[in-house]
């Protein structure tokens, strides 16, 4: 049978999976990221992983595909890792090089987290039958991943697909590099927490969640609070729910999808953020495009999709 | 030799031309798009004017590649112009198809004015060396064409590039269908006109303007006023460039292109409106894309982009 591993690569943890053809992760294997100072010892560690998972295989007539990787500030084009604020080894790495240097596999590929949910969704997941689409992942940040006639988009420098840093916001909040606004402070996980402060700011509460530390305050807290009809929740997720149909509407323009997929515990959870973004992306989409361009929920397994999304790089 | 024929057609003329391999127009004709009240009618004026320009070369050994047509709202996928506000016949017309009947040609296609500006960048002007690009044009309105890969994106409607319609300031100006804030309304030449009045009102004035009347102003005049500095026309452009700039800092994040080529009075006639345009744009880039891609104005001649575009599209 015919293979393929994935690897995730996070702040946190490194994990790799091996997938079959019809998107199954058959067998996993993690270890912690920031136990290695220098891109060499991250390179060795990630390719002894991969090998122990390969090995576990041994004895069954197995035809590896390759190995592909889905990391921060990953390089589809040059299969370089640049500048990721979350690893410790900074810099240009040219991971893809130093695995394939490592391991005797047909193919390395990397690419950033949500390029690689895009190329998985389109292989394992509700993306099928579409070559026209842009997948939106909702998580600490907001990514992206464009596919353009069956094709990821990976553009001259090969960071295409960064519809996070889309301003929506005049002179709103801070983004850490001098830009302010940016979608992705408002409508990823982090972004729902922070509008929840604000909206505690404006309107003074109580509110559903007054019980928990501020520490401990997540976007799933809010969103579960919401459709149970706290009101500051519920207008937290209505304002996310606006900004982000809004942007959409916008990031529509410049290639016309079919559809855009949606990834992350607050759209799959459905309820008012869904509903409100589906609202006011209709509203604010151009006649011509109006209701032609579809809103679909990812089809992939939350815990596995970093994972697939990576392994679907070098299936395809 | 090989020659084409490109068609530009607007609310007042349709204008056609026959172009060589080098881009030059060695013949043109015209008449009134408004003279003809179907669509029927106005295939067989089209399809007339065409076979009269291609009479003119008899005697000549050349070989036509075929009729290349850049109208408003025109679909490249179908070949169909839809809704075009400024056409007398409305609705959903097979143009393309209806061409073809009426000529024995090789091939006739269909496009948008700005799509088609595209592909005469990229065939006769200055993206000759660029896979990935963007052009924006700047008129009555604001259009865009996107390349991906060395091909224009389509999208799966048909109408990718629509770039003007952009939202840059929530609750803006009045975009006509319910929606505002739009590009368009800001940094195309009408755009730039709009804030001319809207930096006199809140001004007062005096402006090197105002021995013209009210109707006459055009973005040429506020263009030409602020390079020789005057204080409103000169807010007015920077107003302007700032807005596009940060415009096209946002449009960057999708695709990730190599270039924006910028077509158009306004921009083509360079000063602070490009001065500006670069400043804020360079100043909104992540700092992943800064550097890295550049604004660069048209290369094709003002007269004739249209021709050279639409004709464009079938030499290819």
């Amino acid at each position: 049978m015919k293979l393929t591993i994935g690897t995730d690569i996070g702040g946190t943890n490194t994990c790799s999976g091996v997938v079959d053809a019809e998107g199954n992760v058959l067998k996993k294997a993690a270890f912690k990221t920031a136990d290695y100072d220098t891109a060499e010892a991250y390179a060795d560690a990630l390719a002894g992983s991969v090998q122990e998972l390969m090995a576990s295989f041994e004895g069954k007539s197995v035809e590896w595909a390759g190995l592909g990787i889905g990391a921060p500030n990953g390089n589809q084009r040059s299969g370089t890792i640049e500048h990721a604020p979350n690893l410790k080894f900074d810099g240009i790495v040219p991971l893809a090089q130093m695995v394939r240097d490592r391991l005797d596999l047909p193919k390395v590929e990397l690419t950033n987290d949500a390029n690689a949910a895009a190329v998985g969704e389109k292989l394992y997941g509700a993306a099928k039958d579409y070559d026209d689409f842009i997948m939106v992942t909702l998580g600490t940040g907001l990514g992206s991943g464009v596919y353009v006639n069956g094709k990821l988009v990976c553009g001259d420098s090969g960071f295409a697909g960064e519809l996070g840093h889309m301003s929506v916001i005049p002179d709103g909040r801070y983004c850490g590099f001098g830009r302010r606004g940016s979608l992705e402070n408002y409508c990823s996980a982090t972004g729902i927490r922070r509008t929840y402060f604000e909206m505690l700011a404006q309107r003074g509460g109580p509110t559903a969640l007054d019980h928990l530390k501020v520490g401990e305050i997540n976007s799933k807290h809010v969103a579960d609070a919401a459709n149970v009809g706290d009101p500051i929740c519920t207008a937290t997720m209505h304002f996310t729910g606006r900004l982000l149909g809004e942007a959409l509407a916008s990031a529509a323009l410049l290639t016309a999808p079919a559809a855009f997929f949606l990834f992350g515990g607050p759209v799959q959870a459905g309820g008012i953020l869904l509903d409100t973004t589906h609202e006011f992306f209709e509203k604010h989409l151009i006649p011509t495009y109006r209701g032609k361009i579809k809103l679909i929920v990812s089809a992939l397994p939350p815990g596995d999709a970093a994972l697939l999304g990576a392994a679907a790089l070098v299936a395809e």
